[in-house]
């Protein structure tokens, strides 16, 4: 990103309003547009906002900028004296389509990691870099490569990808399927889309879990599908609910995470993943699982999907690298029958074209070596420490404040918050003190619930995260009793 | 793919019958789902119809598939003699959703390249593997590469691709921007699919060229969006019809292609270019522009965008690597007004969380190495002689049965066949002979036009590809003639 040169002799508020005009000329901020806040923009450029002040009154000297109180600066229409012309209403644009925007608070969230990347990141459902098998990744990137082809790919992925997907889905998730059942997707979160908008139709009732990951994600109703819930306890999901919502909406597909649950941390009880494909083949009625982190199991064997029991093909498998490997390789894939793995490699040939070989290339690769096995004992290892870590934090920083089920597998860890506070203004008071977290009402459940991520965080954040959050609770908490 | 052991003592048959029940009870082909026919079973394994005739007896005979005359081979819903349980209708499944298929000649045609690698490719809009930079992109690759991030990427894409593209668009494009305007997608496609879900919403109007690449994707029907067409004629589209389209239809937005366009390779006038700027700032109406094809520009220096002459911000300018270096690494991108580049980041977010960070990596290195300028000169030179290799051929063997324009860059070729034939058969007929191309209704033309790919075949198979379809459209004619 740009930044004004302190040994320049121009004076620094000259620079940045050349370089502001040079943004405005080029288009990304087009007439009429609101400008960034001074204050924002000297944050941004490591400059006092009485240099961005004097940088705005050159350009509004100019005529390229007007200011209005209360209403921010904007792009002046009449620019540079020339007859009014009309730029496209940009920000209309931006607000209409039927596609929806994502959730208030992801998008606070990520304009805060954005804004300051200091903060204390429990936010982010991800493997930290000294988690992610970066090493390995680059070593194998460093054996001699090959290119055969670079055109358009496969529709349903590279085709050693899928090859060697087959053995290790046989191998660490005990599911037997074909090359030519799986479809490669850029993660889960691809795969759901494709699931929503090419099997469902607007109307469609379907069933997802609550709380759920699925709750943050619009595309749900971007989709134009109706949302019944089926309530999370300890043991996961109770399969007679879905009955019920079959009777009462006939609910046309059911959304379920059953291994580590996001964001609870719940393993579906095996009594009820018994009952709950009885039911689905009862009633004729596709289960999606999404199964993302059982290998991420830090003590016991990893669950076994539900797909690896499945006698009736009632179950679309979902599965990614993102939150064992690398979510930044972009590898995920769908388990499902021939007609589906069809449908829904042609719709996303429409949407992106497929995925570049390249890091297809790279996962096969990474598959097939030997780094497997110990990446992932190492990911589980780390992965126990830093629960634990942040259980202590919590249990020092948050006495009697906190509850929670000791997860044991995942990236999460999900807490009920003894006193009541405002999701939202709890989220704000957390990134003055400088930690970012999930509220719970993002994946569906009432307030005062927090999604905390501890594979995010580096080792030594974790106790000052806590302890940072624990500080914006107690502002909030004391000044409504002031 | 699996191949029956020719070596093995166990029969062809019993092989063949043994992967099938793989297969099935796999989930691949679940109960009442439709088999491969006995005679494509054949081709795909390369053995005689007769033995799979005998592997389908015998897994009849165990009761695992049933065949009915006229509706081909089915797995059997009573499978094993178990109680019936009930499938999900997974075909039924695949039929639904509000996103749509793509055109069936586009499916009947990438069917036809997967069944039989050894068609002559006039149809796939990219380029061979010999005009690809492969060699410069593996050497990229083998030089020590770091990575020193694996997390989601920002969501505008990797800082340093953006940055190496705005020289980049400085330099081959002269387009001024921004990093901050620009969002990388995997591809023109994917710009394309932001724009429609996330800037526009079901029932606008939009106006799109006549011929165009935008007929050939569903996903404008499938945003709910009505076409309003500009008929293309020699100079490109006309603007004034613009100005009619928006007071009868108030279309919304525009899509333009205006240098080599696909299909016709017409490159749109000067005067018309700025003509079209008037009339868009007039109306205050946004133009996207596609520009994949500018640099393959042949002899002359390349078409400027319009972006580049763009003083009021109306256009949307969209870029990719597919048809100038190698459509397999799914690098494209657009400049666009902040807000504009904000709203589509975050949708795509939902929609696949962005892109792998790898190849985002080494389509930096490329642009920063300087293998781009000696890569582009060989790249019209080529595309110059595979043209003209095409014009000989046509001449030679369609002698007055077709008109064309020569196109001056891009990757296609344009005819108007003189005899009257249906596009289908004639697609079904060459593909007999050994050759696909795309039929011009795909484009929305009348029935009539080829477009053909002459980037895509070897040099050697333009000629001969030629003559099959020469071959096609004669039997074509003659047996309308008997």
């Amino acid at each position: 990103m740009w930044k004004p040169d302190r040994q320049s002799k121009q004076p620094l508020y000259e620079q940045i309003a050349d370089h502001l005009e040079r943004r405005i000329s080029y288009g990304e901020f087009p007439p009429g547009s609101l400008l960034p806040s001074e204050r924002k923009l000297a944050e941004q450029l490591g400059v006092n906002r009485s240099t961005v002040v004097q940088s705005f009154a050159e350009l509004r000297s100019m005529g390229i900028i007007e200011s209005r109180t209360g209403s921010g600066t904007r792009v002046s229409k009449y620019k540079w004296g020339i007859t009014p012309k009309h730029t496209p209403n940009w920000s209309r644009y931006a607000e209409g389509g039927s596609f929806l925007p994502n959730q208030p608070f992801m998008r606070r969230i990520r304009k805060a990691l954005t804004e300051h990347p200091s903060l204390i990141d429990f936010a982010s459902g991800e493997l930290s870099k000294d988690l992610s098998p970066i090493d390995e990744i680059t070593t194998l990137l460093n054996e001699p490569q090959s290119i055969s082809y670079l055109g358009y790919d496969n529709p349903q992925g590279y085709t050693p990808l899928r090859q060697a997907l087959v053995s290790y889905l046989r191998d660490y998730r005990g599911i037997q399927t074909t090359e030519s059942s799986i479809l490669i997707t850029s993660g889960s979160q691809q795969s759901l889309y494709l699931i929503t908008q090419c099997l469902l139709s607007p109307g469609d009732a379907v069933a997802i879990e609550d709380p759920s990951y699925c709750y943050s994600l619009p595309m749900f109703q971007s989709a134009g599908l109706r949302l019944f819930r089926l309530p999370v306890d300890q043991d996961g999901a109770r399969p007679e609910d879905i009955r019920t919502l079959y009777k009462k909406h006939r609910i046309k597909m059911v959304f379920i995470n059953p291994n580590f649950q996001n964001p609870t941390g719940t393993v579906l009880k095996a009594e009820q993943r018994i009952q709950l494909l009885n039911i689905a083949s009862e009633l004729g009625l596709p289960i999606v699982e999404d199964d993302p982190f059982s290998l991420t199991a830090y003590k016991e064997t990893p669950p076994s999907p539900l797909k690896s029991i499945d006698s009736t093909g009632s179950i679309l498998h979902i599965g990614s690298f993102s939150k064992i490997a690398a979510s930044g390789l972009r590898i995920g894939w769908m388990v499902a029958p021939h007609t589906i793995v069809e449908r829904l490699a042609d719709a996303r040939q429409q949407m992106d074209f497929g995925l570049s070989v390249i890091p297809q290339q790279v996962a096969a690769q990474f598959l097939k070596s030997p780094y497997v096995e110990p990446h992932l004992d190492r990911l589980r290892m780390n992965l126990l420490f830093r629960r634990d870590l942040l259980i202590e934090a919590l249990e020092k920083e948050l006495p009697g404040l906190v509850c929670y089920t000791i997860p044991q597998g995942g990236l999460h860890m999900w807490c009920k918050l003894v006193p009541k506070v405002h999701d939202g203004k709890l989220l704000e008071e957390a990134i003055k003190n400088g930690v970012v977290f999930v509220p719970g009402s993002v994946y569906g459940s009432d307030s005062g619930f927090v999604r905390f991520t501890f594979a995010r965080p580096q080792v030594e954040e974790i106790s000052s995260g806590v302890s940072k959050f624990a500080k914006a609770l107690q502002n909030l908490t004391n000044n409504r009793r002031e």
